[in-house]
Order: C-alpha cells, then sequence, then structure tokens
C-alpha cells in the first residue's frame, strides 16, 4: 500500500502486479474512509494489464500497466488526471518502469505519460471536446451570474474567468449551470482569476473549482486543463506555451500541442509506503 | 510509522523508542493533512520516557513508555482517551510490551491501560471533576434549549439528556453554553439518548458530541465517559456496572468502580504499518 497525491488528490495505491487482489466497492471505500481506513479521493489498484478483463479487451498489443481507478465511494472511474501521475510516479519509484515515455492503460483507453527526472510527470490527456457544448453558458452563484465556456475533456466543464476569485464565498457551494441540457451528467465548474506572469510569456492564472459530486476541492486535473485550454485560445499563445494554473493544492502546468492535445504537467508525491494489517484487511474484503 | 484509530478517532503512530525523532509542530501537521500527508486527529509518538524531558521530570520510577501526543493543527496536549488506546495496542503488536497491565507516562500523569485478548483496551480515566461545575447548565442551539450537567474529565464537558437525539440536526453547529463563566476555556457537549439495553442490567445509550476547537466528531473518549458517568449517577447503578455508549464511530464501555475512577474500555484498530518515504519527511522536518 502507498499512499500518495497530486497537488492535494490523495490516493491509496495498491500493488498488485499479478492481479490476485480483488477490490470490491466495499473495500475502495473502506480503504478511502479517512478516519477507520488509509483515507483518499480515491484507490489505485496496479496491475499487469493482461491479469485483467480490460487488458483482454485490448488485446496484444495493450500497455504493460493497467489503472483500476476507483472513486472513494467505491465506484469504478475511466480515469484520473491527477491519479495517473501518481500511479506512473509509483511504477517508476518500485522499479516496475523506467522513467521516461510510458504508456497505461484505463477504462477510458491508454494514455501516455511522460516522468522527468525532477518528479513532475506529463500526461497526454487528448483534445478538447467541443460538440455540444457552446462558449455561453451562464453560471449562478448566490446573487452572481456570469458567462462561462463549455467543453469536455472528456468530462464536463464550464469555465468562468473572473477578475479577481475574492468575489467568490469562502466556500462553493454548488453553481448553478444553464443551460442545463447541456451537462445531462453534471458538471465541473471552474473560477479563474489572471495572475502576474513568472515566466514572460507564460500566462498565469489562478483557479478554484466545484467538481460534480464532490463539491470543491484542491485541485481538478481536467478542470486544470480546461481552464489551460480556455486561456490558450483566449489569449491565442503559439502551440506549446505553457500555462501555469495554480489550483489550491499546488501548480499544474497546461500546454496545446500542434495538433489539439492538451498536456498536463505536475508533480506526482509518495508519502508513505507499507502494508495494509492483514487483521483489518480481512475485515472489510 | 502506524494509522490506526479507535472508534473512529484516528491517529499516525510514530514508533521512536530511542527518542531520536524531534516531531516539531509542523511536521505533526503536516503528518496529520489528510491529503498532503497521512492523515490523522493527531500524532503519537512512541518513546521510552528516560529519552524524554517529561521522562526525566517523574523521575527514576517513570513508566517505561511516554505518549508524546499531538493535535492535528500540531499542538501538544495532555492526553487523549481513544490515543491511548491505539498507542497500547501498538506497543504490544510491535512486541513492546505484554497484554495485560501497563502504564504509561502521559503529559496528563500516569494511566493505567490493559489490554485483553480480544482486542479492547481499557483505561482507568480517574475520576470526574466537579469543582467549579453545576448541575443546572444551559445548552441552547437554534431555538432549543436544555438543562445540562458540567463536569470535567479532566477536560470540560456539559451532558445533555433528551428524550431523542432525531430532534438534533443533521449537522450540529457550536452550541452556546450558560453560564460562560463555568467553561473559560470552552467545552464539548455531548447529547444523550437511552436505547434499549443490549446486556439487561447494563444502561445504553447513544449520544453524538461537538467538542471544542473541532466540531462534531465521531467519537471523544473523555465525552463517553462524562455520559457514562451522568447515566449511571442518574440511574444508580451498582459500582462497576458498565454503561454502554454508542457513539457515531463505535462503542465504549464506561463503568465507576468503587473509589469512583472511571474505566473506559474500547477498540484499538491498526489498519496499517509502515514507512514515511524519506523525500517526503525531508521536505517537511
Amino acid at each position: 500500500m502507498v499512499k500518495g497525491h497530486g497537488t492535494g488528490n490523495d490516493f491509496v495505491v495498491i500493488p498488485d502486479p499479478d492481479g490476485i487482489h480483488d477490490i470490491s466497492a466495499a473495500a475502495a471505500a473502506a480503504l478511502c474512509d479517512r478516519r477507520m481506513g488509509i483515507g483518499g479521493d480515491g484507490v489505485l489498484r496496479v496491475v499487469r494489464s493482461d491479469r485483467t478483463p480490460e487488458g483482454a479487451d485490448f488485446g496484444p498489443h495493450a500497455p504493460e500497466w493497467f489503472m483500476d481507478y476507483r472513486n472513494s465511494d467505491g465506484s469504478v472511474a475511466e480515469m484520473c488526471g491527477n491519479g495517473i501521475r501518481v500511479f506512473a510516479r509509483f511504477l517508476v519509484d518500485a522499479g516496475l518502469a523506467s522513467p521516461g515515455e510510458l504508456e497505461v492503460l484505463t477504462r477510458g483507453g491508454v494514455y501516455r505519460v511522460n516522468l522527468h527526472a525532477e518528479g513532475d510527470v506529463t500526461v497526454d490527456m487528448g483534445r478538447p471536446n467541443r460538440d455540444g457544448y457552446s462558449a455561453d453558458v451562464r453560471v449562478r452563484l448566490g446573487s452572481h451570474e456570469w458567462l462561462a465556456e463549455g467543453l469536455g475533456l472528456p468530462n464536463p466543464h464550464a469555465v468562468v474567468v473572473l477578475d479577481d476569485l475574492s468575489v467568490l464565498p469562502a466556500e462553493l457551494p454548488p453553481p448553478e449551470v444553464a443551460p442545463a441540457v447541456m451537462y445531462p451528467d453534471g458538471v465541473n465548474v471552474e473560477f479563474v482569476e489572471f495572475a502576474e506572469e513568472v515566466v514572460p510569456g507564460q500566462p498565469h492564472v489562478r483557479m478554484r473549482v466545484h467538481e460534480r459530486g464532490s463539491g470543491e476541492t484542491l485541485s481538478c486535473g481536467t478542470g486544470a486543463c480546461a481552464v489551460g485550454v480556455v486561456v490558450a485560445e483566449h489569449l491565442g499563445v503559439p502551440d506549446g506555451t505553457p500555462v501555469q494554473v495554480d489550483v489550491p493544492g499546488g501548480t499544474l502546468m497546461i500546454s496545446i500541442d500542434n495538433l489539439g492535445r492538451v498536456h498536463m504537467s505536475g508533480p506526482a508525491v509518495i508519502v508513505a509506503d507499507g502494508w495494509i494489517v492483514p487483521r483489518w484487511w480481512r475485515a472489510h474484503t
């Protein structure tokens, strides 16, 4: 068992290379329980693809490793942008992969990640989805209403650019988003303000995010990507220009390449390593 | 490093028998950070008394082990009723003490604990303090006001016996307690309802607790003791009769002996064992 986080989005990593642990929804929820278990926003099981149905479905050219991700309520999820950085960092720290380029199979497809010597990890998050989204979404919070831009990455986002984040309340309530028909499965709402450039020519913004199902969080990887896309397009920066996006839990660098693909770079921190006590594990599996 | 809990009150245990780790307030707070660290309500450093100033102050007859307890904000604390059970369980699991009777030095003095074969731990919590407290405390929550009983154990409590806990809101706001002069350092407020006896002759109650500084919690060891004292005295049960106190995080058994000392029995669960990753530790110490 490893505990780690990416910009404050935290995970219990369960190394299971040979696929011998069946982590049920109840076991994942028990592991993520912050007081009775280890505590985390989700569980990342690290398993060889050829030991999983997902790997078998993919065929003989599946990447070596499958990221079996579950949310803290035990439900399976396709992909987690902060989680895959921690997943890749674990593989390298454990000697199961080499630094550099690496492909990871997820329920959302194959993702390419790149582990840098200094510790950060870059993930190719794919192309933003504009189908069915528009640039005149309206977001309401209390007596305030703003125009927002909608996009999918691939999960649904609404990005609101503000003059100043200080107009927001200390705790973000769930924003109302219209037209609701654009977001049948809910929406993550990002609020953004521009900040002074740290590196000249690299846009720098700060954001807060309200995630569907979770409320306000310290970080949302795809939310930072959505913000990076909106900012880069708004400013018309050259392809590959990094946009510095400060989330409450740290900093992510977002860039869009000449193919329109979004690349997210950020930290992946391993805090502790060890094992679940067998008596506890038996009681929860 | 060990992560464990007692009725949902959770701790990071740092084994340091030879007293070589100086855990600063900042390091304790970083360990207790639920997303960037391990996560916990407090840190229990396990150190031989003769390696500590507290042990030296106590003199040659100090118990072998000192419980160096810090709250999640890094501040030192005298004693923690749920924590000392986890502390004792760790000592036995690690082979540093034998099951049975054990004395532990804390900043609040020496406590006697007893580890039972089935896993529960009993702690002699001392005598309740009535000096300066009265039985006509008033507790107000929104439009409700109730009479409460004040006592110290040794930290300050106000116990409210209700017909039905369901009159309370889903989330407990800070109750207003009067006379305020009785509680210059704040107060823990326990709300209690009677439940059906599980073992005939053993009173059974359920409680919720609002702790000063922490808000509503899953468990408060001294709060359960305060409730046990009020219930046992109210019913006039014979000395030594266990009172079953269900807290949101589990069950504690409270009894008062013929010397008026309060004994608390409850679970101590070790969830995981391992080590802090050196790179993380260096960055936080």
